[in-house]
């Protein structure tokens, strides 16, 4: 499938089309955000708005999409819109790869209120899940220290097509390398793998196996050793085989346990590669790894070099989807709201700013506080429900957060890769503090509003409460 | 992104080499199975083939693809051969829609082995998915009975692009229609939409959004009730509007309930309606809906006749993935297994047929028996790890459910429609005894070997053990 603007809710035209006829001139602005953070955790990695914006820049219907609609009823006039469709408004959005934490906006979007609703579905599918992916990566990341090597190798798991999103998502969140060929390629991603243990039974014996494989692929050359028995077929093979690559001067780079207890045969892997002499020789673990099984294996002292991650990772797992909403916080200059029963799930008005406070160090203060955009001199913060609540931080740095990234429907920033995002990604998270990062009970990071939005706030709510 | 033969694994390019230096002619037979049950369930749904074999007939490397190997080390006569690389394989498989269970084949791959490996990961990464997302809509359908109306609007939640193939998954588990335009324009699944909360606040008052909204799109005309009040405002301002469509002698399909309690709100609200005379106007309902949820409504005689599922559907919750693998079973005629320290995870050797015994009502009985594919007059299945259990169907009808779907790499069959393969679908979970399909604890569905399968597995497995 390629995507086009079709890619969308159904919902999303035919209220488009009343708009079309009611209000074609109509200004919105949309607010994009999450209410919990993923996985239990302190935060989450955003990511996917470089994949958004490219989409957007070029996003448009297809002849058979005008076809399709025009024999679902929707009107002549319309579909003539549609045929001549673009996006052509102004995103701002916190940067790619940063920490970010729930009910305060990720990314605004100001358009025609006819495009910023066409595009409301392919904003959410896309930056809901590579920020899923890219915040589970950044865990497993935590858990296996910048000292291992992280390769995902999910794809044969992942949601089909999404897979590839999967992909460019966990090296933002700090993998090393991937095995999804098409996702290196295009995202420029290192690509890496082993072998299966399919070509091991396609041989008589594991040794002959293992002997075509290192002789004709050395580079990288990594030894699946748990086909038939690992510490008594398969690692012993793979020391005969690494013996005879450096008789060509060449050097085996790990062997693979993919099966059986991890802890206890990497330690027993280890003892008798290095007996070997073979204390170059890599350790690959993997099977059903997430953070926790890392974590588990580092604690244990697991000698695990690379870790290969797969299903949990590229889906997610256990949240498999992040909830991020896109709610309308202004029509035409005027705030608008959402109410709801539940007071958090209540909307906030107005185009606003976000500004990070930064303790004395540089490192996060825990606390990122909403304003309406206009605002100037933002020093205060006051819990979103408890005014009793709230913090000066007229003496403390800020960050405004909220950039723009594109004016008119293109680009305002040059293309930044995959790698650079990832970089920018880790430089963050080492100015949030520990206690954010932890898997239980996560520190809870402050969001707070300004005096003036949460006035204005309460005065749209009371206006509205029956 | 379009797919391409890239859209895989780097190790099955790495062995792939291998095979085509060392022996491109060999012939192997791969089988596809799952060894768990999605969701603790009774059964799957398997789904995701037509796809796979439209793919297949027209897979190949881009250019791009080919240069970007180039520069990773891949070798000129392979890339050569990638360049012209066409699948030509046979595909034996169970019909889409059936309904399938563990460690049996669903599908066979017999080609040669540089081909069937170059394909794993895509093949496993489409019927996974869609497998996976099937099971989940059979089951919703069952817990919300054929009375019901189910509309999947999780694409906003979805894995990326992979939401487009869940759309196609949820029609054929039993879904009605999906927001999905793109998939439903491709895959001609009924397309279907309400309202969202945005178009309501774009408005000063919801009276005059609800107005303008069902002058454009009388037909199928849903009202979202929920935006300020459900029943002090969003309630009385649809019947006003139901009124006045009367009027115009148009019909107000439904109201919509996306917030709090479902089973109260939903009949209060066919209350009001019905003492309105507006008995005619459907109650649809959405909100973290899964199974379990809508079980429960229904148990509590919620008046819902329309239900919106999203995300809990399309990513296939709490799963989120389906663990299914592709096994070398056969190469060059011989026959393969892979061993592993849990018994329950050795692979069966040869090619295979599977059959699937019927009691005398045409129902399932509730036994497949896997069998050498060239075996005839298959009479008996055997536990595969307990001797001691066996059944004789000598006197029972049994079908073959393996049968080629596609020859040197052209599909055998017509094209079937995804509403062709929904209605095989609902007709085979039909012959399905209601025990396989309840939630909790669902009866186990037995898979035997036929004797002579059973012995060459043994054989295979004694010569292995070190």
């Amino acid at each position: 499938m390629n995507i086009t603007a079709a890619y969308t809710d159904l919902y999303q035209l035919t209220m488009a089309q009343v708009y079309f006829i009611t209000k074609p001139d109509g200004r919105a602005v949309f607010d994009y955000y999450y209410r919990t953070n993923p996985f239990k955790g302190g935060y989450a990695v955003f990511a996917g708005l470089e994949d958004v914006l490219d989409i957007l820049e070029t996003l448009k219907f297809s002849e058979s999409d005008i076809t399709y609609l025009e024999q679902h009823g929707f009107e002549r006039e319309f579909l003539e819109y549609l045929k001549d469709f673009r996006f052509q408004g102004t995103i701002y959005s916190s940067k790619e790869g940063d920490v970010v934490f729930p009910n305060r906006p990720i990314l605004q979007v100001e358009a025609n209120i006819i495009e910023a609703q066409i595009i409301e579905t392919l904003l959410l599918n896309i930056l809901n899940f590579q920020t899923l992916i890219a915040t589970k990566a950044s865990r497993i990341r935590y858990s296996a220290g910048n000292e291992s090597t992280l390769l995902d190798m999910g794809l044969r798991r992942a949601h089909a097509t999404g897979g590839y999103y999967a992909s460019r998502a966990a090296a933002i969140g700090g993998f090393d390398s991937t095995s999804n060929v098409k996702a290196a390629e295009d995202y420029n991603i290192p690509c890496s793998g082993t072998m299966a243990h399919s070509f091991i039974q396609s041989y008589e014996d594991e040794l002959k196996a293992f002997r075509d494989f290192a002789k004709i692929r050395p580079i990288n050359c990594v030894l699946l050793v748990d086909t038939y028995n690992t510490l008594r077929s398969g690692l012993p093979n793979a020391i005969i085989i690494a013996k005879e690559m450096e008789e060509r001067g060449e050097k085996l780079l790990g062997v693979r346990l993919d099966s059986g207890d991890l802890a206890y045969l990497s330690k027993q892997t280890r003892k008798i590669l290095d007996d070997a002499n073979l204390g170059y020789v890599k350790i690959v673990a993997s099977n059903q790894l997430d953070e926790f099984v890392i974590k588990s294996l580092k604690e244990q002292g697991a000698p695990i070099d690379i870790f290969g991650v797969g299903t949990n990772l590229v889906t997610g797992k256990p949240d498999a989807s992040l909830g991020g909403v896109y709610k309308l916080s202004e029509y035409n200059g005027d705030p608008r709201i959402k109410l709801s029963e539940n007071i958090i799930k209540v909307s906030l008005p107005y185009k606003k700013q976000v500004y990070r406070v930064l303790d004395t160090n540089g490192m996060f203060y825990g606390a990122d506080s909403i304003a309406v955009f206009s605002e100037e001199s933002v020093n205060e913060m006051i819990h979103p429900f408890d005014a009793t609540k709230s913090l000066n931080f007229e003496h403390f740095d800020r960050e405004p957060l909220l950039e723009k990234v594109m004016v008119n429907g293109a680009k305002v920033n040059p293309p930044r890769t995959v790698q650079e995002i990832a970089n920018y990604s880790q430089s963050r998270l080492e100015k949030l503090p520990e206690e954010y990062k932890r898997f239980q009970n996560a520190h809870i990071y402050k969001i707070g509003l300004s005096n003036k939005l949460k006035k204005e706030r309460d005065i749209l709510v009371a206006k509205h409460k029956l």
